[in-house]
């Protein structure tokens, strides 16, 4: 039994990261921004346009936190992680350079009889001015490191609601879209390198979950929030199946006063993302 | 009369210019790699594909003098400024990350007339070995500026030979595709910004000359340098039109033994870059 059961509650960090305006940038066009029309999302892809103040889309909140203390797990297979689950919560709006404080503390770890969940949660506060910038809850799936006997851990009561979606929003992913996505920090192989994917089962390299992430926050922001990261609480998904880049991925809404599910499909109508929520103002 | 016409023969520097492996990744998706395939050029767009080695497009030696003299030539208005020429001489393939020393001398004002021409010459040397990386040559048109009695400057005898291309490269640029170049540096708001390119004129934003450069360039690598950066010499070029951003790129090369010829044309067949010429091994 390689994984490290006595991680849960400890803690790591602080350790600092910073970005730059260059970084916000990058991942904004990383998840898509100013892809339908350049011309469009400028506040998200330009730092100079004439009347426009550069803002950085809510889900940069998960590259700032990136990470966090995956050694102290345990000894596994890296190829055997999938990202599960993946919750941000925005106390301001992400400033367009900074340096943030992140402490991050092993939550959990059950036992999903075919693998194991391993649950984190990190904090993010603004280094200069000490105010808390965001938090966020990851889970990963280890695959084969289930069996040990834990606890399975809480089951959400997550439903799709019955009615049709009162929104929808869409986004083509381009082939190249990992290439782009993963200069922002997850250099993972798997979703690059054609020889690393075929070992891992898949025809190609697959996007990045976060990178699905990331394009879903970013149509749930524009559906819901007028475009306003401001008014962009928190947001939390379950990741149900790989993405091929390429893919043109649907965002389904269903909005109850200032929350809403969401779900996120693929061509197929496949359900990629999964048990959404955000809350929003 | 803003023009400093006592610039000539002036040099700056050295300053220094450092680049990391992610600079190099960020130019490659600027100038196209990897956007028709994302399996292909893996060499170019990432660092740890199995069994290949990262290397750096030649162009981006452009990026590494990015800058120069500029402040010494006088007083004008930059929205007069258009990129002329460039020429660019590789010593040694580009280092995935170094740092640089940069050195730079204006060696010519012309009188064109219609406005001045500058012309100014760069040489990076690799700080850690000493060695001669690269040198350009860049000159630049302001319009308005001329008239001041000056020389016409030299006129390049190139002609474009009577016979078909003996090869033909292509490459559709997306609408966005400047919002991705102005990454790796040029952050001129002609490029990303409605407002400001109504204001010079035209109907959108227009694609960087030196990103049609980089685009080009990495077409003649792949036609004439089966992808080799060691066996990619020099490349020098003269904008003749601006490109917009979505256009679709058509490089035509005559080749002589271990030079060619060349010009890129737009979906029009408008020559969009003149004048080229290349030398590799």
């Amino acid at each position: 039994m390689p994984l490290n059961l006595d991680a849960v509650g400890r803690t790591t960090g602080p350790t600092e990261k910073s970005w730059t305006s260059r970084d916000a940038l990058l991942y904004a066009l990383g998840v898509g921004a100013g892809q339908d029309d350049p011309l469009r999302e400028l506040e998200f892809t330009t730092e100079n346009s004439h009347g426009v103040q550069q803002q950085v889309l809510p889900t940069f909140g998960v590259i700032i936190v990136h990470g966090g203390p995956r050694n102290m797990i345990g000894d596994f297979n890296p190829a055997m992680l999938v990202h599960g689950e993946q919750a941000l919560t925005l106390h301001r709006p992400l400033p367009v350079e900074g340096r943030a404080s992140i402490t991050s503390t092993i939550v959990g770890m059950y036992d999903k009889g075919s693998g194991a969940l391993v649950v984190t949660e990190s904090t993010a506060t603004d280094v200069e001015s000490g105010e808390p910038l965001l938090s966020t809850a990851s889970s990963v799936f280890i695959r084969g490191e289930g069996g040990f006997g834990g606890d399975r851990g809480p089951s959400p009561a997550w439903e799709r609601p019955s009615r049709e979606p009162d929104q929808r929003a869409s986004a083509q992913t381009r082939p190249d879209q990992a290439l782009l996505y993963r200069l922002s920090g997850d250099r993972n192989p798997l979703h690059s390198d054609p020889a690393f994917a075929a070992r891992a089962g898949f025809p190609r390299p697959i996007l990045h979950g976060l990178g699905t992430y990331g394009i879903t926050g970013r149509l749930l922001l524009h559906a819901l929030c007028g475009s306003d990261p401001s008014r962009f609480r928190s947001m939390r998904a379950r990741f149900s199946r790989p993405v091929l880049p390429g893919a043109r991925l649907t965002v389904s809404m269903w909005v109850d006063g200032d929350c809403a599910r969401f779900q996120t499909t693929d061509d197929d109508g496949q359900v990629v993302i999964d048990h959404g929520e955000v809350e929003f103002s």
